[in-house]
C-alpha cells in the first residue's frame, strides 16, 4: 500500500476529530474529541504547509507597510522623542514610574471589556497554542497587571503602540498602529483628587507641546446613566444609546438622533429629550443648575454625579487649569469599562475658543488628543476574589501631534524661503548648525548681512562692519 | 451508519495530507497537495475547535500574560533604560540614525526570507483584509524600508520588539516577544570595511555592559559552502545541512552527524569530511592554512570568503579587538539571507577563555547575545527592479543582557547581607541615596561607622569624630 493508503488508514483507525468536507454547523461533539487534540493536528497541518513552502511560488510583490501602519525616517523620529521627552518629564514630575507589557495579550483578556469596539480588536491566528490579540489599549493591560501583582496603589505610565482595525484617515493621523501615553493613579484616595490631577497633567502637557488651543471637555458616567434614566431609556439600552450620543463629535444631531431612533429602537420622545442635555455646557455652575433641575434631580446617580462635577472644579480652580476646562453632556467615550469622571481634549484651530458657558462656534477640530476617565470597576474582573482598586487614568494620543509637528516644521520653512535656500536651511536644523548669514540681493544693497538664528528662525539684519562682533555675542550665547 | 463513520469514510476518499502520529521528518510531499488545501483543513479544525467552545467551557479565567512573554515593573524598565543608553551611545558614536518599522507587516513581505524557521513566524488572523504576519527580527523591515524609500546608502540603527513562536527557556532569558538592537550599514565601501565596523560595535557594546568575558566567533557563508562543495554536498542540501550544522552550539557532532545523515539523507563521507573541518578554529593564520589546503582550495567561493576573511583579521587587528575573535568553521547561522561574512558572540562564564587557536575549553556558554552578518541580496528580493543595495549588519539580543544584570543586581546584595539591612539598602539604591551610615554590634565596639557608598557598593570604616568631615567630603564628590 502506496504511503498514501497509509496515511489514510491510520486516520480511519483514530480517534474521530478529523474532518473534510462538512459544515461546522451541523457537527455535534464526537465522544472523546479534545481541543488539545485538536490543537495537535492543526500544528501538524501547518508543519506540512511550512515544509510545502508557504506560498505557492506567487511571483507578484507589494511593496507597501501594512493598511494603516507608517515607518519613522529619522527626522521623524528626532520629532518623536521631544515629543516623547516632554511628555515623560511631566509624568516624572508628577511622581509617576514606568512599566512596559507584551504587545499581544490572551484573547480572553480583553474579552467583554470593549463594548461595541470590540470589533476593532485585531487577533493573531489561531497556530495551535493560545488564543491571542493584539492589545486595543494600555488601560485593560495595567488592570490585569495590577491584579496579577496584586498591586492597591501606583502612579504609572506608560508610553506604547496599541492597535485598532480602524478605517484609518491618515492625512488627519489616524492610524491601525499609534502609539499612546498614558497615565494612570490606581488606589484609594480623597474623592476627585487624582481625577482633578489627571487634568492638570493634560493641561500641562498640551501647553508645553505648543498646539495652539485646546479644551477638555468633561462629564461623568454617572451623569450620563441618570440622564438617560429621566429621559426614559430603558436600562439595556444605556451602554448602546451611550455609543451613539458619542458620535456627537462627528455627527450632527439630527443624524444621532435618526440612529438612537431607527438603529437602536428609542422612543422619540426620549430621543427629544436626551436632545435637551446635550446641547448644554458650562462649568460648575451648569453642575449646580442640573442639581436643581427637576427631571435630572430625580436619579441619585445623576446627582452624586454632580455633586463631583462641582468638586472636581473646585479642584481645578486651585489648580488654575478651568481655563481650558468644560463640563459638557453631550461627551460620552465609546469604552464600557469607564464608572465616573470622563474627559477628552481636542484642540482648536482658528484663534481663542469661546468662555465656557458660551455656545459659540469653536475653532474647527482636529480631532481628539487625548481622553480618560475613572475605571473602578476593571482591576476586580480580574482579580480571583474580585479585589477592586479604583483607578483614574489619562491617555494622550500623540499620532495626531505629530502630525501637526510635522506639518508646522515644513509649512514655515516653504512658506517663507526659496527651494535652494530651503534646502540649506534645513541642512542647519538637521545638523543642528546655530546660525546662518544670508547674502541675498537686497542685503547687498543695503550693505548689511541677514543673521538667521536657526533655532527660533528668528532674523535680524546685521551692518557688515558689526557682524563679527554680533556673531560672537550670539556663539556666547548658544 | 453513525456520525463517526461518515467522517471517516470522507477522509478515506479525501486528498492524502490528513496526519497523525507520523514525523514530519519523514514525509515526501504528496502529489497534488497543496497549501490552499491544508489552509481549507485547518480552517475546518479551528471552526470545530470554536463550536466546542474554545477553551471547552472554561469559566475560570487566567491572569496570566502570554506564553513567552513578560511584563517590565519599574525595576527591570531602570535596568533597560541604562542598558539602551549605553548600545544606543555607542550606535550615535559611529554615526548611526535611528528609524521604526510596524509591528507587524504583510505576510508576503516575510515570506521567504528565513528558510526553516518560517514556521516560528506568528501570523494575524485572517480577518478579511490584508494576511500580515508579527515581524521576525529587524532586518527583513529594513531592507523593504531601503527598497520603499530607493535608499542606496544608511547607516542606522533600530530597536524594538519582534515575535518568534519558540520554545521559550525562559530562565535564560528566551522568549517570544524580545527586544533586539540592531545597527547596520548599508551602501557600497571598500571590503570589509563597513563588516569590521560592526564587529567593532559588538566588541564596544559587549565590554561596556561589563557582563563578563565573549567570545565572537566568525564565518563566511561563502566558505561554508565552498566546504559543503568540496565534501561532496549535492548543491540542493546546502540550506538544509547549514541548518543542521547551525545546531552544533547546542548538540554534539554525534548527534549533528547523525541528522544530516539520517534525516537530511547525507552520505556519510561527506558528513565525516565536513566533521574534520568544523571542528576547526583559529584567526588569520588558519584562513592563510585554509587557503592552501588541498580540497578547500579547489572552491574558488572557499576562497574569495578565506580571502576576504583574512582582510577582515587585518582590519580587527587595527581596531585592536581580535583579542575576542575567533574564526570558527562549525559556526553556520541559521538564516537564508547571509551571503558573505557571518558572526555570533557568546558570553562565557568561567575565566579568561582560550587564546584564539587552541581547543581549549571554554566557559559554560550562556548563548549567544549577538549576531549578524553580511546579506547583500535581500533588498534586491524587494526592489520592484532587482536593485541591489549590499548589507551588512548586527544585532544584539538584549534580553540575555537584561536577564543577567537582574540576577547580578539581586545575587550581590542577597549575599552580603542580612535580611532587614537588605531591604533598607535596596530602598536606598531605589531612591538614589549616595550614602549609608551603618552602626552595628562590630562597629559599635570598634568606635567606628561603616560608611557605604551605595552606588560603588564599596565600604570602609570611619572613626565617629572623623564622620561628618568624611561625609561632606563623600557628599561633595556626589
Amino acid at each position: 500500500m502506496n504511503a498514501l493508503g497509509v496515511v489514510s488508514r491510520r486516520l480511519c483507525a483514530g480517534v474521530a476529530g478529523r474532518v473534510s468536507g462538512w459544515s461546522a454547523h451541523s457537527l455535534r461533539p464526537f465522544a472523546g474529541i479534545t481541543v488539545s487534540q485538536i490543537d495537535e493536528e492543526v500544528a501538524k497541518l501547518l508543519e506540512l504547509k511550512a515544509q510545502l513552502g508557504g506560498d505557492e511560488g506567487k511571483h507578484q510583490f507589494t511593496l507597501k507597510t501594512a493598511k494603516g501602519t507608517r515607518d519613522y525616517n529619522p527626522k521623524q523620529m528626532a520629532i518623536r522623542e521631544k515629543v516623547f521627552n516632554t511628555i515623560i518629564g511631566c509624568f516624572k514630575r508628577h511622581g509617576a514610574e514606568t512599566i512596559d507589557t507584551p504587545v499581544f495579550e490572551l484573547k480572553e483578556t480583553l474579552t467583554g471589556k470593549y463594548g461595541e469596539d470590540s470589533k476593532l480588536i485585531y487577533d493573531l491566528k489561531d497556530q495551535g497554542g493560545e488564543l491571542l490579540s493584539l492589545r486595543y489599549d494600555l488601560t485593560v493591560p495595567f488592570a490585569r497587571y495590577l491584579a496579577m501583582n496584586k498591586i492597591s496603589n501606583i502612579k504609572r505610565y506608560h508610553i506604547a503602540k496599541v492597535y485598532r482595525r480602524d478605517n484609518p484617515a491618515m492625512t488627519r493621523g489616524r492610524y491601525r498602529e499609534f502609539y499612546q501615553c498614558d497615565f494612570d493613579i490606581a488606589g484609594q484616595y480623597d474623592p476627585m483628587i487624582p481625577d482633578a490631577e489627571c487634568l492638570k497633567i493634560v493641561h500641562e502637557i498640551l501647553s508645553e507641546l505648543e498646539l495652539g488651543d485646546f479644551r477638555i471637555k468633561v462629564n461623568d458616567r454617572r451623569i450620563l446613566d441618570g440622564m438617560f434614566a429621566v429621559c426614559g431609556v430603558p436600562d439595556d439600552k444605556f451602554r448602546t444609546i451611550c455609543s451613539t450620543v458619542d458620535k456627537l463629535d462627528k455627527m450632527s444631531w439630527e443624524d444621532v438622533r435618526s440612529e438612537m431612533v431607527k438603529e437602536k429602537g428609542l422612543s422619540e420622545e426620549a430621543a427629544d429629550q436626551i436632545g435637551q442635555y446635550v446641547s448644554m455646557q458650562g462649568g460648575k455652575d451648569l453642575a449646580e443648575r442640573l442639581l436643581q433641575d427637576a427631571k435630572m434631580s430625580q436619579s441619585k446617580q445623576a446627582c452624586a454625579g454632580l455633586t463631583d462635577m462641582k468638586l472636581l472644579f473646585s479642584y481645578l480652580e486651585l489648580f488654575q487649569v478651568t481655563d481650558k476646562v468644560v463640563f459638557d453632556l453631550s461627551l460620552a467615550r465609546g469604552l464600557d469599562y469607564y464608572t465616573g469622571v470622563i474627559y477628552e481634549a481636542i484642540l482648536t484651530q482658528n484663534g481663542p475658543a469661546p468662555e465656557a458657558g458660551e455656545k459659540g462656534e469653536e475653532g474647527v477640530s482636529v480631532g481628539s488628543v487625548a481622553g480618560g476617565g475613572r475605571y473602578d470597576g476593571l482591576v476586580g474582573m480580574f482579580d480571583p476574589k474580585g479585589r477592586k482598586v479604583p483607578c483614574v487614568g489619562v491617555s494622550i494620543g500623540i499620532e495626531r501631534v505629530f502630525s501637526i509637528l510635522e506639518q508646522k516644521a515644513e509649512a514655515e520653512v516653504m512658506y517663507k524661503k526659496n527651494p535652494k535656500l530651503l534646502s540649506q536651511l534645513q541642512h542647519c536644523e538637521d545638523s543642528g548648525i546655530p546660525l546662518v548669514a544670508i547674502l541675498g540681493e537686497q542685503e547687498l544693497k543695503d550693505g548689511v548681512v541677514k543673521l538667521r538664528d536657526v533655532h527660533s528662525r528668528e532674523e535680524a539684519d546685521v551692518l557688515r562692519a558689526e557682524l563679527v562682533e554680533e556673531i560672537k555675542k550670539r556663539i556666547a550665547d548658544v
